[in-house]
This record gives structure tokens, sequence and C-alpha cells, in this order.
């Protein structure tokens, strides 16, 4: 018998690349669609170099009903996991309508084909965005959802409404939206890793850059916040231990049905401080920074419980914040360029 | 100097024709776009028998961006008027998916359109059901919103978040969401009004049936609601008063940018049992009815508080029950088998 074909959308990009890789580890065969606007198709060729694997790899937008219609005639598709979308915050802010047509616009059209080829089996990329200002902490998946404070949070909480209207109106349906937290680090390799466009908006790949010398210097937005050392802190994993938390999350879906959400988070914060301090030591080289005020609509502190992920999925932060930065740095120093 | 046009999607419906009758009246010029699959093309005939104006109609789906890029070509729009939308609360908890990719993608495409065009004045047809359980009573533009009891109120409150994040990204933009209270009545004439595909989700369509022989009686769902006669109350306001307030949106927007959102409703609420007796006054018929359990997601009450459309719009609802029953039955005695 045939390995289970999963289909992988957005499978060029950061998180999606990685899930590849456990993916083959796990015996599924992953089908790529990834219009590569913010990856690259260097990404597909390494994957294959990694693996050893040859990956079935369609290069066009989700909202092209028509080539998405062909992917599902071609592969027999057992699963979708669908991490096609827009992920900038500040961007979204700019240009709402574009992150709205593209995340929501995306998901219609991809869950409109699935329905047609009887594929109900989905996993959503979703974000701890959907629960806005945190009201409390650690984060259940129990927290309220919806204030998100950017249309790019909004795009995921509304994904994660309509998924879930969808299996109350067919119990066929079995869908978990995964709501990650602040997922950094790379393969071990060295041979993925995150490659943003333009000016990164969060601080590891910001951190790397400056690294690289390809930015002078560090601005840390707030070193007032009520923490230990005054600096913002958040919950980052390593994302190999989200790529894995997909994995399990598919493993889940045999013989279930419904809507369900988990976090995936390690439960742990770290400051910016101390993300600078262990980069620092990961990487050998000192990090020049300034501090500058709180940017709007930044919080204190965030970070998850995923009691929950470990009941149901078995799953678990394995990587401490040392491998987290060593990965990182292994894969930036190793690719200055990217994939370029 | 011409007339200014005005684009109105779904301009074949009942709000949407109602509407066009008072733009021809305050001298703008409508142009309608409707799919008809909830409406007619006789719709448009009745509007130009009744203004005597040569009205321009286009048949197609909202979502089909060719041909509204042609519309957008061929007139001189000034302010588009939004209708074009499914609205059926039961259907839309069978076929969410239908309802997100119609009313959503439906709105992005237009609002893509209109970017393009420069055409920055829009109208929202929005609804009450964006409130959801009422929290206070009546109900102001700050009850809190989201908490929808289905997915129709949900792409309508979706749809209210994409035009606020429109109007922060880009200044230019003015838009205006209406948020209707029970729609009933039609215009005096009796040459155009309500017409309900299937079996009619709301009271007054359902009462007019019962009235016109299509169905046995009416069931009257609860009547043991902590109301005086036990009947659920809700808002209803005249057709006509929900045109003119567009008509005054419209006004509005000279010179004004941003987005606002505002109640229109009588700010008075009838029960069941007062709107069975006005309109058997209307008709000089009986109607026969039963008492059912209370329908799930049904409220004891719900009526508006339209003190801000009053102030900024200058709008009021003038027309009382009697008005109402008289004018809706009017239209249906005269159009039983509605437009065909």
């Amino acid at each position: 018998m045939g390995k289970d074909e999963v289909l992988v959308l957005g499978g060029a990009g950061y998180i999606g690349s990685h899930t590849c890789v456990e993916l083959i580890g796990a015996e599924y065969k992953p089908v790529i669609v990834d219009n590569t606007i913010n990856s690259s198709p260097v990404c597909v060729s390494r994957l294959q170099q990694l693996t050893g694997e040859n990956i079935a790899f369609y290069q066009f937008d989700v909202r092209d009903q028509v080539k998405l219609r062909e992917v599902f005639s071609q592969h027999d598709i057992k699963a979708v996991i669908h991490f096609a979308g827009l992920k900038s915050v500040p961007e979204s802010v700019q240009f709402p309508l574009k992150y709205y047509s593209v995340n929501i616009g995306a998901t219609i059209t991809l869950l409109e084909v699935m329905k047609e080829f009887k594929v109900y089996n989905l996993v959503f990329s979703s974000s701890s965005t959907v629960y806005g200002k945190p009201q409390f902490l650690p984060m259940t998946e129990d927290h309220p959802t919806g204030q998100c404070t950017s249309p790019y949070g909004r795009t995921k909480y509304f994904i994660e409404e309509i998924l879930k209207d969808l299996c109350v109106s067919d119990p066929e349906w079995n869908i978990i939206s995964l709501r990650y937290f602040n997922p950094v680090g790379a393969h071990q390799s060295g041979i993925i890793g995150e490659v943003p466009l333009g000016i990164p908006n969060n601080l590891l790949p910001y951190i790397a850059q400056v690294c690289n010398g390809k930015r002078e210097y560090l601005t840390i937005y707030g070193d007032d916040y009520k923490t230990p050392d005054g600096t913002g802190i958040r919950d980052y994993l390593h994302v190999v231990d989200l790529a894995v938390g997909h994995v399990l999350a598919l493993k889940k879906m045999q013989g279930e049905h419904g809507c369900r959400a988990y976090n995936l988070g390690s439960g742990t914060g770290f400051s910016v401080k101390e993300i600078i301090q262990a980069f620092e030591k990961a990487s050998g080289k000192k990090l020049p920074c300034k501090i500058a005020g709180r940017r709007a609509g930044d919080v204190a502190a965030s970070y998850a419980d995923s009691t929950i992920a470990q009941n149901e999925l078995g799953w678990k932060a394995t990587k401490n914040l040392k491998e987290i930065c060593e990965d990182y740095w292994n894969f930036q120093s190793k690719n200055p360029q990217g994939y370029s």
C-alpha cells in the first residue's frame, strides 16, 4: 500500500517546509502547493535534498480553483494542512483588503474544493493572535477569541469561525486549528530555515540579520513593562516541535469528527533580553541594541497553556531556548542570503 | 449637470428595490446589479413602471470581477449601496460555506473594484444580528458586536470589521453600515414589495401567505417569554422608511470620511400577537394560529435605539404598525404569486 498523500498548502514556507520533513519522517507523502510570493521554489529543492524524496510541487495561488481542482484530481489526497496565507501584522494594517482577499479567499476556495472531492480532514494554521490581548496567563484554549488587534489576526479568527460553522453543518468534517505561539528555530541540518522578505517583523529574524551584519542594531520596543527585566515576554517554540504537532494532529484525525483548536506553545515565556543573551551565546556575537518606546498593540507578556495538546495529541515542546537559538543561527549563518 | 449615478447591488431585492424608488425621488440615478437568484428581473420592470425612469440593470453575480469592472467603466459611479447577499438564517446554518463565499466574497470583490475605480463611498446593508443576543435594551450602536448566533449574522459582522479595517488603512474611504432591525411593509402603490422564495423565515411574509391561503396556519414559536403577552417582541420598521435611511446615508457622505454604523429601527417593539392583530385588521382576515415551543437562538425581545441615526442622518421611522400591515397586505393581495 502506498503512503497517504497530504496536501500542504504553503509548503514552501517556513513552517510548511519543516512540516513536510516531519510528514516524510512519519511515512506521509506531502504534495506542495505554494505561490512562492513569500517563499522560494529553492526551498522545495532543499526539502528534496534533505529528505531524499521527490516531492510533488505546484506553483500557484490557492484561490485559483481550477488549478486546485487539478491537484485534487491528480492525487489521492487524504488530508490537507493549510499554511497558505499572508502573515505580517503591520502589512495587514496597511493593506487589510489584500489580507482578507488572500487569507479568507484561499480558505473558502480550499473548503469548496475539499467538499467537492470529499476530503474532510483539515489542519489549519491558526495563531495565538486569535486571543487578542491576554485576559489571563497562561492562555488556555478557553480564553475568549475575536478581540484581535490586527486584520491579520482577524483573518485567522474569521477562518476559525468559518471552520466551526462548517463542522456544525456537516458532521463529515474533521478540522483541527493549531494556534501557534512564536515559532522560531530551524531544522538542525541548516538546510531549511526561516527566510523573511524585507525588514523582519519578528524578533529572531531581526536578531539574525543584526548578527549577519545586514542591520546595524536591534531595537527593543519598551523596557518598562511589568516583567522581571522590563522587556516583553513571549512564548517561543522550535519550528520542528511545531511541525511535529501537525503530524500528531493528522494522526488524531483517524476516525474522529468535528472541529477542535489546540494551543501549540512551549508554555514558557522568555523576555527580549533573555532571547538576546541566548542568541549572543549561540552565535558568539555581540548584539548592539537600542531601547525605543513601546509599540502600539504590544502586550507585556503572552504564553500558552498547551496541556490539552499534550493530553489529546500527545504533543509537547521538547527543544529548549539554547537549541532554538543554535539551530536558528546555524541556518542563518550558512544561508546569509536565504535561498537565493 | 447630470444626476449622480449610484450603484445598487442587489437592487432587484426587497430593500434594494424600495431604495431605488427613494433614490430616484431624491434625484439620484440608480444602476442595478443583481443576479436575481433571490429576486426577479420583473422587479426592475416594476420599478420602471413605478418611477417612469429607465434604470440600467445588469444581471450577474457581484463576485464576477470582470463584469463588475465593466459596470464601473460604463458608468460614472459616485457611490455604492451594497445589498447583495444571502439572508436566510436557517439556510446559513445548513450551508455556511455558501454564505461566506457569497457574502464575504462579493464584498471583497466589490471593495477591490471600488478601490481600482477610486469610488470610496459605500453604504453597507448590515443587520441588528451583528449584536447577537441583546445584553441591554434598547440596543445602541455601542452594544457589543460579534457574538452572532448564525453564520448569516457572522457574515454581516465580518464585513463590518473588514470595512472598519479598510477605513483605518486609507482615509479616503467613507463607509456607512446600516444595521437594520426588522424591515416589513411595501411601497404604497402595491407595485413592489417582498417576494420570499420558498417557506418564509420571517413573521410577516408567513402571515401574508396564511392570509393568501398558501399556508394553513401560522405557528407562534413560544408564548411563554417574559413579555406582556408571552410572545416575542421585535422592532419592525417600514421598508420605505428604511429605504429613505439609505438616501440620507448617501447625503451624509458628502465631504466626510471614515467608517460609521447606524441602527435603523423604529425604537418600538411589537409582540407576535400584536402583529397578528394588526394584520388581521389590515387584511380583514382571521389568522389561524398554533402555539409551538421556542426556537433555538430566539430571544424574548429586541428593539433599537436609533437616536444616533436621528441626530446624525436626520432619520426617523415615520410609519406606524397600521401602515406597515396595510401596505404589506396591499402588495401581497395584489400579487399573490409575487412577480411571476
